[in-house]
């Protein structure tokens, strides 16, 4: 069963994140021929004072 | 070492987690036979509409 | 910057892994509206013998 | 569906393995009252020089 | 592109967090010679109730 | 105790990788007052067909 981890940056809609699982899922399911009941998702948020890159933290810049 | 990262739906009482990290290091410690002092558990909760099989979130259920 | 971790079973072709890829971030990004160039994806294979539900390792069934 | 990720130095046998899916399946289950046939269990092993406490590799030991 | 992920007990100030990020991200572009704008670096705080080792959560002990 | 993982892709020698372990381990330790004997860090290596940005993999460029 494929087990799909999101990190994203806090901030998107709750419509969002439920298109997102639902359209990644697809995404997944098509291409390596799982069937979708197999497939699970799970979103991980940040804080933009617990992401960085070169250095700098979103919440510094 | 071994590191055990135990992701779950969140809901369960302080003492359920208490007894989940106690049983999951016993039976990493029995098993791998690496000492109980060598084993780290980290429980990482997921909220309903973080978390989805079938592209359906469990908070859309 | 939506990272995406896919963990699932070796087996899948060079082409469903890039598909895979392809597909995935095209989901994300549509969902979330982050720039593609922003969107990173990880596949991470398991073999049978070190996966299982119901206690019961791929490899065993 | 509680998901398991077990970290550990390669070099158990496949026995070793089998158990260890079995037995932190049972402990997931009964304290949390998740059915066994929603535990995922993921052992990924390391290798000694991927991997260090303190600063040194066990390859470096 | 180099993915850094760092687990620790929650407690430490924004300031030891924005330092954390930034000589992390230092210490791996010397290393593995990734420029530093290809390094992303991820903060993921535990709860003493969602953490420990040898069976012992932090905030049992 | 920091728990620190790296996935980067495959291809540093293996002074690199010895190098990367100490220093990331000392940048943890001074900015999170951690004693370095808490500090483990794993590295994990992607493959370049097993990793792509902007839904493009590394090996397809």
């Amino acid at each position: 069963m494929p087990i799909v981890t999101i990190k994203m940056l806090e901030g998107r809609t709750d419509e969002q994140k439920r298109e997102l699982v639902e359209k990644v899922t697809d995404a997944v399911s098509e291409t390596t021929k799982a069937p979708k009941e197999k497939v699970a998702v799970i979103i991980e948020e940040m804080s933009p004072n617990h992401y960085g890159v070169a250095g700098k933290r979103v919440s510094d810049q």
